[in-house]
């Protein structure tokens, strides 16, 4: 037996009992006659003693070890002259009567503490010493949590989990997939799954009318500052619902969360808003409503006037920043500086700062007098003192940079409580989106949504007009999850198809079993789907999923502890009836 | 809402009550101006009533519907004249008011029951269909059931469950890897994991001293009846423990499984058998215990009667069929048959009749007489009425047939109770096990399991004879799972490597990075893996794992309802920069 007790367990009740406790060195001092040193390990940290008076020999020893050795240490509680109530062990300490070293360490290559001298490339190198930092194990805790409770409560409302395949078969549609050469199957190969949509479709059409499923899913992209190749779903689909009963049920989920792991009771439903109005008052269909500051359309009010940036305009909008009339010049450039970036895309900037004297100053002097700017003030309910930021364009690009520069003066202007949660359900997502460059409609959820009933007519004559029963469910403007009713007709999805663009055979091709599964009788269903990635890093307040991953891979889809991708055996290769072509594309 | 109960919960306190209930056409019957309704769905049967007195429209519009229909009915409970006891919803009936059809079936290729009519292959291919039968619905039910009580068990027991990643590195030692070509990393690939072995010590390296993990791993052998090449594992790891604290724990796990799920209390601790008396006493490593029979050695007895079969034989052994000297010459032939099968292996079988009348009647009556044979009975502890089998020939394969043809008399003599479990830890496994052909030894578990202490100094003497702190969990004589106490130190692990064949090199670039982590303080560590495929199985009564995955793929890793592994498009092969050679390997 290795411990009696964890580093983490042991206080002023425990006084005078004979302990045994093991961990890491986390520091030691040596202060006179005295060598203290902390004892970590995964529940917390116990100060040892070593004196030189009573154990010259052990305290010697003591004296040697260096950081992140490990010890087996056994010796009495005592109290502590010098209290820490900073740790619930603070109280106490354990005079060493007995040490033992368990390991050595080399030096770690950076300090294991919660501000690491570390860098990002370093510590992913090291992962398993980044691991043993609080900062990144109260990440994986919280995981464990939450996706704990995530289980108890779907099966205590009668969900099953049940587990999908992970070689599955490839489907050119969605993202790009990864896939795995089949040995037995030469010049074949499966796919890993971007989710499991099909399969809990055909789950529910084997009558399992409650499914979920904590599961991996992979995507081959190229990958952005938030993305990894493999990522953990939280996966859901429901027989004989509605949308509302969807969204009942994981609007619950999500409210025992917030309750069990942040302590949060959320009062009332969670509001719902049409993609529609999401566009049009936050430029974004995932809306961060911690705040306001929602965009005003001004085109009608401003055309006319001369400025041709305006006069020329499909859409013309603003946001009021309360209380920033006083904005300096280079604040205001700073500011012109971060729209025109060419991720965001806007031409410039105008600002309309309404004095505290009720005069208003634009940067569009020129084109517009008092009258006119008191005008787009009361249609942005400006005050005195406030900020008008307008922005001019194209419809498409100028919401999207209204919504990005909302973002950035949200977070200038600490609007973004990172202690706050405010969930948003967006609903009646556009069915279909057109591609201009393939001069096709692509579904905007997947193919198996279903249109709204009162909808379906639009399906010849404007099907870009269809909405979906698609939702999707957003907290601080995060996209945690979305989902919809799926069709489960066989003739609609069919009908569907065609209006994607699939040839009958390229339908049969790819999606022929589900085709056929719902010959035989599918039973109305839907679904949703959360990312428990960012579902962790937003509990955890982090704004990259990176941080709750106990193995991230890095942006290029590297392990750099594993040094993972990496080459394998020629006679592996061959068995696979593969041959590596390296030429160019 | 398409429903205010489901199929199975209606009962005789709700007589009376106007409910709405959606499901599939069971089964229907027409009788004289009744039709009546079998409603299914997961939670149970429930009997709706259509009359064509009171309501001849909806009562032929009932008589139109096909096996399998979904429908929704709005009715009123009612109870029935003709009650079946054998259903819990068996004392009522819905008598339909309203009838909607949500969709249509073909007809079935094979039906919807316990018993079906559709083989293999068929159920196979439809499987969404083989999965609304009863009998598979209670093995997943069951499944998520045990998934749920471990995940409880281990989290009380402060374990935290940590995603490991799937996309890892691609190492010779071990069965073959399914591997995953890089598209950003040219001529690269992942591998998926056979286990998450190493992450797992990465894990204790890191601190995170109780760490299990239910997920799915990836072999790619040449298929057997019992291998999936996907599988789940309920995988462990523990940090500051021996051998016994991992027993002790995971013998908690089962038990509690067993009460929780099987309602079985099992008293006192899992008896513990060296791997030693295993092969001993029953040829096997993962010995049934849920009957004796157990093997006896006969060779220093036999030996110098001129039989040559005896004289030559390296091991001669025996087991007794207790009350079966009455076999006749014909049961005789079969058992003979039985042990010459080439997977078993003998070469012949002699038997020794132990009649009532005390005198015995052996097939070797012409080498042995009574006194010989009695002695034979005596080291059998064999009585009038018992059979004796005994075989001959080298040790290995001798032990092997006995081990065959034991459970081949416990099946038939009906001693393997399915309602019984007999677990058993076998322990004391040898470390190393040496091959003939490549001419070294290989590691046993694998090559970071630990040495037995006390063995240690054989590693340059005798590396056959060191044991292993290894351990199986063996129930009913299935290999439920195994693990053992890790080498933590980087010095030992380097001599375990040497002994293995691997030159510094092999082990650097295979293992580098464990061997890294070694050097940064690695606590002692050890763990274990539970196949839970095969657990399930075995609390399912189930022979075969496959009945016990939603979408399990046949002898040739196909799945044959998704049609997979497939072809791939020549444009994301280019990508992949890769190049399909189907020339013979």
């Amino acid at each position: 037996m290795y411990r009696t007790h964890t580093c983490g367990e042991l206080n002023i009740s425990k006084v005078g009992e004979i302990v045994t406790l093991s961990g890491w060195l986390q520091r030691s001092r040596d202060l006179g006659g005295m060598t203290f040193i902390d004892l970590r390990d995964r529940y917390g940290i116990t100060q040892l003693v070593f004196n030189m008076d009573t154990n010259a020999e052990l305290c010697r020893k003591a004296r040697k070890l260096g950081r992140e050795y490990v010890l087996q240490v056994i010796g009495t509680v005592a109290e502590r002259s010098n209290k820490n109530q900073k740790i619930p062990t603070g109280e106490i300490e354990i005079i060493a009567e007995k040490l033992e070293i368990l390991n050595s360490s080399e030096v770690p290559p950076f300090t294991i503490e919660d501000d690491t001298d570390g860098g990002d490339e370093l510590r992913m190198k090291y992962r398993y010493l980044d691991l043993r930092r609080n900062a990144v194990r109260k990440n994986l805790e919280l995981r464990h949590h939450m996706a704990q409770e995530i289980r108890n409560y779907l099966s205590a409302k009668k969900f099953l989990e049940i587990e999908t395949p992970v070689l599955i078969k490839s489907t050119p549609e969605g993202a790009r997939d990864f896939v795995v050469p089949s040995r037995m199957n030469p010049g074949q190969f499966y796919a890993l799954p971007q989710s499991p949509q099909t399969f809990k479709q055909l789950l529910m059409v084997g009558g399992y009318d409650r499914y979920f499923q904590i599961v991996k899913c992979f995507r081959d992209e190229d990958l952005r500052a938030d993305r990894q190749p493999e990522f953990t779903q939280i996966d859901c689909e429901m027989a004989f619902v509605e949308q509302d009963d969807i969204l009942n049920v994981f609007e619950g989920l999500t409210k025992n969360l917030l309750l069990k792991v942040k302590n949060i009771e959320f009062d009332g439903p969670f509001p719902r808003m049409p993609y529609s109005e999401a566009m049009e008052k936050y430029g974004n269909d995932k809306p961060d409503i911690r705040f306001g500051m929602t965009l005003h359309e001004l085109t009608p009010q401003v055309k006319g006037s001369g400025f041709v940036v305006f006069d020329s305009a499909e859409y013309v909008g603003a946001i009021n920043a309360e209380g920033c009339a006083e904005y300096t010049r280079k604040q205001l450039d700073e500011l012109t500086d971060f729209v025109k970036k060419p991720q965001i895309g806007a031409k410039g900037l105008v600002y309309v700062k309404y004095l505290a004297d009720g005069t208003l100053k634009s940067s569009a002097d020129k084109f517009f007098d008092q009258q006119a700017l008191i005008g787009w003030a009361e249609t942005l309910h400006a005050q005195p003192g406030d900020l008008l930021l307008v922005l001019a364009g194209d419809r498409a690009t100028t919401l999207n940079a209204l919504s990005e520069l909302r973002l950035e003066m949200g977070r200038s202007l600490g609007l973004m409580n990172k202690e706050m949660f405010a969930p948003l359900w967006v609903v009646d997502f556009p069915l279909l989106e057109w591609n201009e460059d393939s001069q096709r409609f692509y579904a905007m959820h997947h193919p198996f949504t279903s249109p709204c009933k009162e909808d379906i007519a639009l399906i010849d004559s404007d099907p870009g007009a269809i909405r979906a029963n698609a939702y999707d469910l957003v907290i601080n403007g995060v996209e945690i999850g979305g989902g919809s009713i799926r069709i489960h007709n066989a003739t609609l999805q069919q009908k569907m198809f065609t209006a994607l663009g699939f040839s009958d055979e390229q339908a049969r091709e790819q999606f022929g079993f589900l085709m056929n599964a719902f010959k035989y009788g599918a039973p109305p269903h839907g679904g949703i789907a959360f990312g428990f990635d960012r579902l962790v890093a937003l509990f955890s307040g982090l704004d990259s999923i990176r941080d709750v991953i106990a193995f991230p891979k890095n942006n290029s889809g590297r392990d750099v502890m594993i040094d993972s991708p990496s080459t394998i055996e020629e006679q592996l290769l061959k068995d696979l009836s593969l041959e590596i072509n390296l030429k160019a594309e």
